[in-house]
């Protein structure tokens, strides 16, 4: 991956206790390195992932949907107004030298797909399942089961 | 769905003989019923689509990527030059009263994933598998084996 | 500009009585011409264009920054929803050969920059003035004043 | 305004010496007063007021047009790769509570009708001339003869 700066972190807007405090301690796992976070902006994962790098006096930058920052999560250092709806998922990912989705709803699994058409290295945990017509390995994704073997893996290059 | 006119068929931009020939049939049979076909206006999946419309007479109207139309698929009806790259897979999706999609690449899957994100009523053929985390039926999503499977499908309503 | 096929017609989302008369005309006579008539596809100017080509029995695309159709303008011919807001002003532009400026707010002015940075030629009907800092000609524009001039300008090669 | 604390600075890709001075005047101008600054992220214009952002110990993000950093000022705080070509325009003036322009080619323009799409006030400075059709005064737009009136203006309320 080269030297990897910028990590975009992508996940659902709504998120259980359980799966916050995944994306809080990501979060704060990605800061102890002085990674970059990247993330939609929004609620569940998002927030809480803004709330963990926070918490490690990391940055992150949130990417919003709109063309204003009412909604954005309280924790992101910087906020963009993309203003461009959910096609700021593109944005997102492309802004990631590496992508972490964890949890995840439709919107998800969207960013998983763009972040491969551009070539980003993914890492799943807790997220999609996923299965291409005929089966076969995925090139470029890998599957993490913690917060800490995820931030491993994208430290780790794929070969 | 209401009333349905125009479809979405999504696929990758390389399909093997025997994907491009289920592609052109299901371009051929959502002409005939008089539905526009809206596609990411490429290669593949995408210009056998529109080599289907063409056969019955349809209109197809290919989304394109780039500002230009020098690769848009020949047998398009008409081509929209988007300028804004892998985000035109949300304008793809987002024209269709409803989504095919057929075959797949990681394009295919953002695009199932925006889809979904926009409400779009799905119906997978030959595609990715997917399963949410923590499994259970996906919402707004069907399944077909054969494209006249997949048209029929369109055009019940979901309940 | 080699065959022009495409052409994008841009102005404001209201019009007065005589702008709507004028954009009516030129949509006529694009139409009459066989050329292919792209706009926002909403109201306005657009709605006044897309009446004129349907007079003629010629093709209107309306490119919609909503991801409905619920605020198309009736006679458009087909429909496109970008999904992506006022960043569809720049899908409008890239998918015409050349562009006609009709009257005009500010998002007709961004039209106007966009398609001048995507190197398409820009003919101005009753629009904005503008004049680049350290004044001199602007590359790439012409001026018309009335519909019937600028459709002929149209079909005139820049040199 | 409320609360400014994002201000987009918009110029040209390729600035002359003189332009390029009063984009680093602006920069640390903006700095010291501990806004924000959001730009395209690329040469000319961009890259001077990122520079001055710099000097100052300010903080500049670029909204870049491609996928990867490769071409982004090198003097940006942080940078966004947005995928979205000439669209990030609409990103660029969305993120900032207020915009200013300095001096301009095409993409300027664009920004100009953006901005005032999205109803962010616009200060220009040695840039496009503008007057709409009909003539009357802009909605929204102000006019500074130097970096400093700029910043003073933009601090000011509209009423």
């Amino acid at each position: 991956m080269g030297a990897t700066r910028y990590v975009s972190v992508i996940g659902a807007s709504r998120a259980s206790a359980e799966l916050a405090a995944k994306a809080e301690e990501l979060g704060a796992l990605l800061a102890e390195r002085g990674l970059i976070v990247i993330c939609g902006g929004r609620g569940g994962v998002m927030e809480a992932v803004a709330l963990g790098v926070k918490r490690e006096g990391g940055v992150s930058i949130g990417i919003l949907p709109e063309d204003d920052r009412r909604r954005a999560a309280p924790d992101l250092t910087y906020t963009v107004c993309s203003a461009i709806g959910h096609a700021r998922n593109l944005s997102v990912v492309a802004s990631g030298d590496a992508v972490i989705a964890l949890g995840g709803a439709w919107g998800t699994l969207s960013e998983i797909g763009l972040a491969r058409s551009l070539g980003r290295p993914v890492i799943l945990l807790d997220t999609w399942r996923i299965e291409q017509p005929g089966g076969g390995e995925l090139d470029g994704v890998r599957r993490a089961s913690t917060p800490a073997e995820a931030v491993e893996l994208l430290l780790t290059p794929l070969d």
